[in-house]
């Protein structure tokens, strides 16, 4: 039989394929398109318009560090808001801090939040939790009336365009700032540092205006193109190194496979063309 | 004009395409199968055995650091000796150390140099430096039978099979050991820890009998499988983070694009599954 890869092309010059044993799903909302493959090495595959979002294989690497950054360098997060993030990964890390009382998670497409129960359910599964709130609906909309407060906003978006768009803009920014507590924290996803340079400088722009602590931070995942990826952390105050406390990672006993406490350190140090580009 | 990629495919459930343009090279040794293809986005690769080994775009993310975090951390280092890496990146990123006054490049391939020096010439360049001398021969027997000392030993090797077999054994480094002056420093290439985590275990359990210090350390390309990649660092006595001085890395003003004193001391940050993996 003729080996079948699920590929993803990426700006035309590179593409990544992993192999495939079957499609257990497609379907197609007023959104995008969601489907979910089983693969030989990597478990199953949610892709949004073709792209990969998750794979169960290493989805842990994302999940972990969009969560625990934050909210370990958060003085004491209580209430957290999920944007995007429909497949629930989010949600389950944050979840795993005892102290979070409440996560709200405000996804656009229903059709992503039922395919991910349905057949991911390693990574929804606290979508089901009694602390998690779903909000099927515009995050963006969300932010701008809402009168709930929350510790900390967590960006899962997808990429820069198609429903996502507006959340890489400076008005969602400031409906977010306002919906923060005092000591408020924020994390955005914010693409590939190696082919989309751009889209972390424009993000950044938009940031320093509104929060007065703006810092990218990296991670590596097996899926993205180019594995080394970006995330934007930003805060009414709390600093992700000199505010962060490495004993209460130790603490907290969480059963993770990528953050630790000098992952979190170290995540914040930029290779050398990064640092240039974005002037720190 | 249908698209051609240049495809490597990783363990067979896994595989990356680069945009091809066009093949400039395909040649035969005794050893391997060495090719040079054109793409689009991705500037030259050079493969071997259909593995790519060096890309264009970010060959300098690895030669960075195989080289630097040596360098920077033995004290003094004068006589380099560089097992494989025929390309010329690790010889190029060795001799912009200005205290280097010698660096040896023991490869087992004349083709691999040749394909180098004509189709990658940005990457092959330091090997016309006067610095540089080329031993083509087996870097086992080299550092078997050699009566000259080094105070750095970078071993530059292909997977663990093939003609880099020996480069992964016990007796290899009894020899490394032998020919290193008091402070030495050796860097050997690990593998993949999101896929060969094994190759990274058995390397250690290697080195550790033979070596005092023995770290491994991570560095994230485009164009390795799953991105995340390794290196141990093993040495006589310098510890790559407690003996490394940052003022060094300043000082110099090296051309880096990866590399700088941040990037030293995060890269032997592990994610937690290799830590506990590795026993740290």
């Amino acid at each position: 039989m003729r080996t079948r890869w699920a590929d993803e092309s990426y700006q035309g010059i590179v593409r990544t394929g992993f192999r495939m044993k079957r499609r257990l799903f497609k379907g197609k909302s007023p959104f995008q398109t969601v489907e979910v493959v089983e693969t030989s090495g990597h478990g199953r595959l949610l892709l949004i318009d073709g792209m990969t979002m998750v794979s169960e294989r290493d989805e842990f690497v994302y999940h972990e560090m969009i969560a625990h950054v934050p909210l370990f360098t958060h003085p004491r997060p209580r209430r957290v808001l999920v944007i995007g993030g429909g497949d629930g990964g989010s949600v389950r890390e944050v979840l795993r801090h005892k102290g979070v009382e409440r996560c709200v998670l405000a996804e656009i497409d229903p059709l992503v939040v039922a395919a991910s129960r349905k057949y991911i359910p390693k990574t929804a599964a606290a979508l089901s939790d009694r602390r998690c709130e779903i909000r099927i609906g515009d995050g963006v909309r969300f932010v701008r009336e809402t009168a709930e407060r929350f510790d900390a906003v967590i960006v899962d978006s997808t990429e820069p365009f198609g429903p996502a768009k507006e959340l890489f803009g400076p008005a969602f920014y400031k409906d977010v700032r306002r919906v923060l507590t005092r000591d408020g924290v924020v994390v955005s996803q914010a693409g590939s540092p190696f082919y989309e340079i751009g889209t972390i400088k424009n993000l950044m722009r938009i940031l320093k205006p509104v929060f007065p602590v703006v810092e990218p931070y990296l991670f590596t995942n097996m899926t993205y193109p180019g594995g080394l990826w970006s995330f934007l952390y930003s805060s009414k105050g709390p600093r992700p190194s000199r505010d962060f406390k490495p004993a209460r990672v130790r603490a907290a006993r969480l059963p993770l496979r990528w953050y630790n406490a000098r992952m979190h350190e170290a995540a914040f140090a930029l290779p050398e063309f990064l640092r240039k580009a974005v002037g720190r």
